[in-house]
């Protein structure tokens, strides 16, 4: 039996090591240099697969992808149709993207990046501040991450509203659902946090219309945007022109339309943004490949592998 | 009745307002303008009180903190002994001042600065990264605020160890106390947070001997400090020498052994340091008057005024 590794973006050595640490009895296989005979390989961890490359592999019976989202894996046009996707749900992940969130939550609450230019200025500026329940922050998407990020933010005295596709409930959150309560969440929200899916119905979600229908009732007299799900699902235009008209007040991105983020984007250098470089839950390889093939061992098991993708609504 | 502002340093308008709005029926006098008839004064609420004001009202019942702590009360040399000191314990200050803990122990975490100088760049680099469990966090100072901030980074995953003068029990958190006790606590620490009270024992309390006794253990090889306590309990000059050897890897204060800070102070333009003026749990004037109204309700109502400072102690 044997395990390929198909990330032709990401370096494989430190994923592969700690596979073959944490596995020694697993054939290990590397695309493209050490494939080996395609009929030992029965699991994949995948990323942007070349065409034809799962499509090639007789035994396959799982792919898996290392990290929340599996829009890179679903957008090969040559994935087989009988083989189940799995993707990881780790508490660590989980976690890192809560950190993240919070983060950027409190530094935009908390006006860090004026108290940031205040330093630079040795300008000793004490100006009015709010309660966290001043604001209210908007989580679009309430899986495990949306509602970690919620229930975190909701302790620290956010007012705390979510928009997810199917009808969730969580203690201290508001939740709105579905296409016809979108323009009703969006309302409520002075700084939204997208962690949704990338998915045919998120592509471009972040644009002018829904910009345009936030919150200008907040502290900040204008919405903030924390982009940590993907960046097709944001239209740059839109937002670079809603930093400059002033409908929206600042961000926080780390994903964007292309990545990485090229050299020339206004959103390096624009004062109102920051960005980070696809970071907000990195993927720890000892954790999340001792998750994968903990999947793989109950898989072997005859049990049922955890967290299989839908692919018709495509997570 | 009267209360009387005696804030020197602060503008008295917006407190002024929010009294007279919340408390119609009471005179509201301001030093040293608006005094009025002495004996009519039976509250106060003062800050660095000038010499011999305090002492001059024949009718004084209680003595009113702003805020947390009363440091700058006590040092009055005039202050009458028989008069009985309040603090304000708000849930809105306690929860700021978690707020500024939990973005400072994220932003240190998360690498926030390195991933503003690559930003500056314009370099899209990704760099290893940990989970909140590796890192230690030390709070210096249980009370309701070191508390609070205890239990919420413990809920985000940090190991979380706390220091206090008597022992104290907090669920999730290592509690060590006293003076035997603070090497094992301080050995524990990979980020140092200050939140103590400052009294003649915690004064210079982060010095040389203390930051060399902190953890080396942790991901980035040298301990963090986060002074949102007070400024005399860190001697600048240690802090300064630890940061230019790598005795400590950077640092986040609120506040200086003398404020505002100078204008040349080598911590503005330092690369480790983020420097904030004194913020971390600012007074919202109408939520500290309304505590402080309630307290005098219940005076006049014959109840103990709540959180009385024990002169002794010093908090």
């Amino acid at each position: 039996m044997a395990l390929l590794y198909l990330i032709p973006t990401w370096p494989s050595d430190i994923w592969t090591t700690c596979m073959r640490q944490q596995a020694p009895d697993i054939d290990i296989r590397v695309w493209p240099d050490q494939m080996g005979p395609l009929a030992d390989i029965e699991y994949a961890v995948a990323w942007l697969p070349p065409a034809n490359v799962l499509r090639s592999l007789p035994r396959l019976k799982v792919i898996f992808s290392l990290g929340a989202g599996v829009d890179a894996i679903l957008k090969d046009p040559t994935l087989p149709d009988n083989v189940p996707i799995a993707r990881v749900n780790d508490p660590d992940l989980t976690m890192r993207m809560t950190e993240y969130v919070v983060l950027q939550v409190l530094m935009h609450h908390r006006q860090q990046r004026r108290l940031d230019e205040n330093q630079r200025n040795r300008l000793w500026d004490s100006f009015p501040t709010h309660a966290a329940s001043a604001l209210t922050v908007g989580i679009m998407g309430l899986g495990v991450m949306g509602t970690d990020s919620a229930s975190k933010l909701a302790l620290l005295g956010f007012k705390v509203v979510g928009w997810s596709r199917s009808p969730k409930t969580i203690p201290g959150v508001e939740c709105f659902a579905g296409a016809p309560e979108f323009d009703s969440f969006l309302e409520r929200t002075d700084i939204l946090v997208c962690l949704l899916p990338h998915t045919p119905e998120t592509t471009g979600i972040i644009n002018r219309e829904t910009i345009a229908k936030l919150s200008r009732k907040g502290p900040f007299g204008a919405p903030i945007l924390i982009n940590a799900g993907r960046g097709k699902q944001q239209v740059e235009k839109d937002i670079l022109a809603a930093l400059d008209s002033g409908a929206l007040h600042s961000a926080s991105l780390d994903v964007f339309e292309t990545e990485p983020l090229a050299q020339d984007s206004p959103f390096w250098g624009h004062p109102k943004v920051t960005v980070t470089p696809h970071v907000a839950a990195d993927s720890d390889p000892a954790t999340i490949t001792a998750y994968v093939l903990g999947q793989i061992r109950r898989h072997q098991a005859g049990l049922p592998v955890e967290n299989l993708v839908d692919r018709g609504r495509g997570y």
